[in-house]
């Protein structure tokens, strides 16, 4: 096989890229959906607060299903890969303050890989 | 301030986390989009054919305006923060087995980062 030779990644472009989920499924879905938990209006706002804070090379991006429905609102932050459960205003502001701006990390809201889904990825 | 202690980083949930644009604008935007230039098609294939290779803790995932429009369909592949522009279903081959299976990069269809946006980033 032709194999290429593996370049050097590229820095990031973004230093933080942040995807909130903004599925929904209908009414009535057991696993829910994060849009039919709010999803959409968080993401709205962490946008425009992202940029009142002057954060720079970081996107706060509109996602698919990631798959972690139960436990919605939920976003995922990369690099890092660290997950979050969001419910308010509230919660966004102390992720985009403790965590985009300041390194940290909002314990409390974070995701654990043993939160499991109720139904299996396939 | 109530800074919270930072707890160390879960493992990845998923292995790679893949985010393939697509954004649609309307018909002759000067920037284009990844979905009027067939992301949406090129993701489905990817999604499936990441199934038939038997890929696990991987996922395709459908994400909004990624904002390199003028260079989609383009994704991204999470951690390691690899952008590809990806026109055929050649291209998702390429990107599945050699990336995300054996672990290396398709050099030819990687992003830098001096592959500029018309608009800059707001």
């Amino acid at each position: 096989m032709d194999h290429p030779a593996r370049p050097a990644d590229p820095p990031p472009y973004y230093d933080a890229h942040v995807f909130v989920c903004c599925n929904r499924r209908e009414d009535g879905h057991p696993r829910g959906s994060c849009a039919a938990a709010g999803s959409e209006k968080l993401r709205d706002y962490m946008k425009l607060r992202a940029k009142q804070l002057g954060l720079k090379k970081i996107r706060i991006n509109v996602a698919g299903c990631l798959d972690r429905c139960e436990l919605g609102p939920c976003m995922v932050i990369y690099p890092e890969g660290v997950w979050y459960n969001v419910t308010s205003e509230t919660d966004v502001n102390s992720i985009l303050e403790l965590h985009l701006r300041d390194g940290g990390r909002v314990a409390e809201l974070m995701l654990a890989n043993s939160c499991k889904t109720m139904v299996e990825n396939t």
